[in-house]
């Protein structure tokens, strides 16, 4: 195609595309019409090139343009998304749908699936049993209306260019680049019908992005895809070194949730889901603060509201949910080597191990094992002795849990001082 | 392949690729194991990122090796060949070749097909009723023994990656980049046999090389591989920016090459290809200095003997050779609107009319009419009168001569005073 040519041509050369043209190549490439070696040549032009932020905005509109969008504006009220940028034992969302509701706003999330080191939230919920993740649309809003929330999977026809430039980013080397990011999280936010979103971008070596500048980057080309829909936008910058929480694997994360429900859990992910509350819910039409808004949710966590509306929740969208009736699989033990305080704990290292366990993919077709998984014993700045448990990988089998807990050995570091505290939250951005 | 998308982000992130690599690159290619659209990433990231000199050589040797290689070693000579990095009006080949002959030497070359605005030499020859290109290796040998003279066309078993290769970067805008453009000449002539090369690289605007600095730059590349494969390599660099000559067009270029092969013709035709005969003879056996060879150069086109060479190479490749038979096509004339001096003539837009009156290809799969092109009626540097001829158009379809002459009409540009005479030899670099 010819067309292609130039364009890539172009970009290749420091050009600028205008909305036609990258509008031509997002549906040349639903189409067929731009072959794949031409798409990919060009996404590596972007990559190395970057994207301003009017190709941003651009590809975001052509991506959303691309299939089919959702118009949840029936419902008369703000539906409220969050989407987090990955990490590891990231529950939050098992936590904050509920919560948002509990407070009596309305969230609905349309979610895709978990791979290589974090798992998805679709994965998550299905380890519950009976839990059904595709909805009718009718359904969606008779739910949402209901109970105010509900999480879904990504229908195959919203934004299906994403699916395709994705599936090529990731063979192409061309995923690492922010305005491909942003448009491919923003566009699916919008053709959902999303009201408005909480962007929770994971900073450090457990995240894709290493540092703070680069996050805020990727907040500001969001926040702008969001301002050219009018759906108001906020990011929250978290960190992302150590694991969140204890428990790395789907339904011990669903265990761990539960708990931060019921007013306990690990801080960390009580601290990050309260924050977020606080951005989300002024933005509903609550008319309240950030400040009311996190003295809501809390109350929510404390009183069993928040518990209350996950166990509809999930009694809705069909799961059998009995606290305390998850069996644990066979565990192998990480033990410490010395004494001493753990000073960091490797997210991607318990990442790794949960999915030699079995709860990850390594491939879209793979299968995950919802019972399988890594709790660390012991979280950074907690005291351990010679001997004592770090950390326990769950598996139905012997030698992926040798494997795993090989790889946990790894992940821990113990020093003879307890570390310095280090804040969850490292600021936000409206 | 995951092996591709490693390398990819390597080279993506500005790493080198080490030789293996980039075997493993070149070879997934040609057996089909790195599809297109990962070849076609790596390869946006190479034109971004630059090769390295040990990444342009590894790439040349990986080419090499990725077919068959032409052993020439049985004639004990060596034989000599010249690349044209291509230009409008360049019938060089068809003179130098002979030449070569005549003063001693063997000349033996493996040739492409013209593509776009520049033709290429096998269309040239093939402009002789009866002229073979494709000779098996057994002939072909004969023949160099024999009158020390053959072009032929290049087998699709020598460096199938380069034609791999070079069909993607056509169409995903990766062919400018200096290392990716030096293994390719390089390796061909490698694979083919070649026993030393001159290169003829040409600068300007009729070229793809606009200034002399990247010239040498590729010049630069292309030895560093005739040096790893101690095949010695020299570079002319020569001004295109009028085309070369005045005619342009398969058999108008024959007929022009048979008049510098009799001491006649275009001035700087016939100094370009003596300079190239001072570049080459010395790389044979014959002991002589630059010096000599080109005063036994010039002495073979002044006494005969070179175009009788031509002659007997035309017969033993099948060629009916007449002089004075051919018989031009219907003409057209594009006429002078002032009286002046020809300040400059844009061989892109000579080249572009030649190839509209059928003299060139647009695709592979175009047939080129070997009697079509442009005859330029004034050149750069001479007088012409108000309505007096520029330039003639010669084709079979009346309306291709009507815009071949409108395009005709931009290509000259007249002045008041005659311009400055300018060097068509810019230098040279061994």
């Amino acid at each position: 195609m010819e067309f292609a040519h130039d364009v890539i041509a172009w970009k290749r050369d420091g050009g600028e595309l205008d909305e036609a043209r990258m509008r031509a190549f997002v549906d040349g490439v639903v189409s067929g019409a731009v072959p794949s070696y031409q798409a990919s040549a060009l996404l590596m032009a972007m990559v190395l090139r970057g994207l301003s932020d009017g190709e941003t905005v651009s590809l975001a509109r052509a991506m959303v343009d691309s299939g089919k969008t959702l118009d949840l504006s029936v419902l008369r009220r703000p539906v409220l998304d969050k989407h987090s940028s990955g990490g590891v034992g990231d529950k939050v969302t098992l936590v904050l749908a509920p919560l948002v509701a509990a407070c009596g706003a309305v969230f609905g999330k349309m979610s895709g699936r978990g791979l290589g080191h974090t798992g998805g939230t679709l994965d998550k919920l299905e380890s519950i049993p009976g839990f059904r993740v595709r909805l009718p649309q009718g359904d969606l809003l008779r739910q949402l209306e209901r109970i105010g929330v509900a999480v879904v999977s990504q229908s195959e026809r919203v934004v299906p260019a994403d699916r395709l430039l994705y599936a090529l980013r990731d063979v192409t080397g061309t995923v690492e680049c922010d305005g491909l990011i942003a448009a491919s999280i923003m566009a699916k936010k919008v053709a959902s019908g999303t009201s408005a979103v909480v962007l929770d971008l994971k900073v450090g070596a457990g995240a894709f992005m290493p540092d703070l500048e680069r996050a805020r980057e990727l907040g500001r080309l969001c926040r702008l895809i969001g301002e050219a829909y009018e759906r108001p936008t906020t990011c929250l910058f978290t960190a992302m070194d150590a694991p969140l929480g204890r428990a790395v694997g789907n339904r011990l994360e669903v265990e761990e949730a539960w708990q931060v429900l019921g007013g306990g859990g690990p801080a960390d992910v009580r601290e990050v889901t309260l924050a977020l509350a606080a951005e989300l819910l002024p933005l509903s039409d609550l008319g309240v603060t950030r400040d009311e808004a996190a003295r809501r949710a809390e109350a929510a966590l404390v009183d069993g509201r928040a518990a209350e509306h996950f166990e509809r929740w999930c009694y809705v969208q069909g799961g059998d949910w009995r606290p305390g009736a998850f069996h644990r699989l066979a565990g192998r033990e990480t033990l410490a080597a010395r004494d001493g305080y753990v000073t960091a704990v490797d997210a991607l290292a318990v990442g790794r191990a949960a999915q030699v366990a079995g709860a990850g993919r390594r491939t879209v077709d793979d299968s995950v094992d919802t019972a399988a998984g890594v709790v660390l014993e012991r979280v950074v700045g907690e005291a351990v002795g010679a001997g004592e448990p770090l950390a326990s990988v769950f598996s139905r089998d012997a030698a992926r849990r040798g494997e795993a807990g090989a790889v946990l050995e790894t992940a821990f570091t113990i020093g003879d001082e307890a570390p310095e505290a280090r804040p969850i939250v490292l600021g936000r951005e409206e």
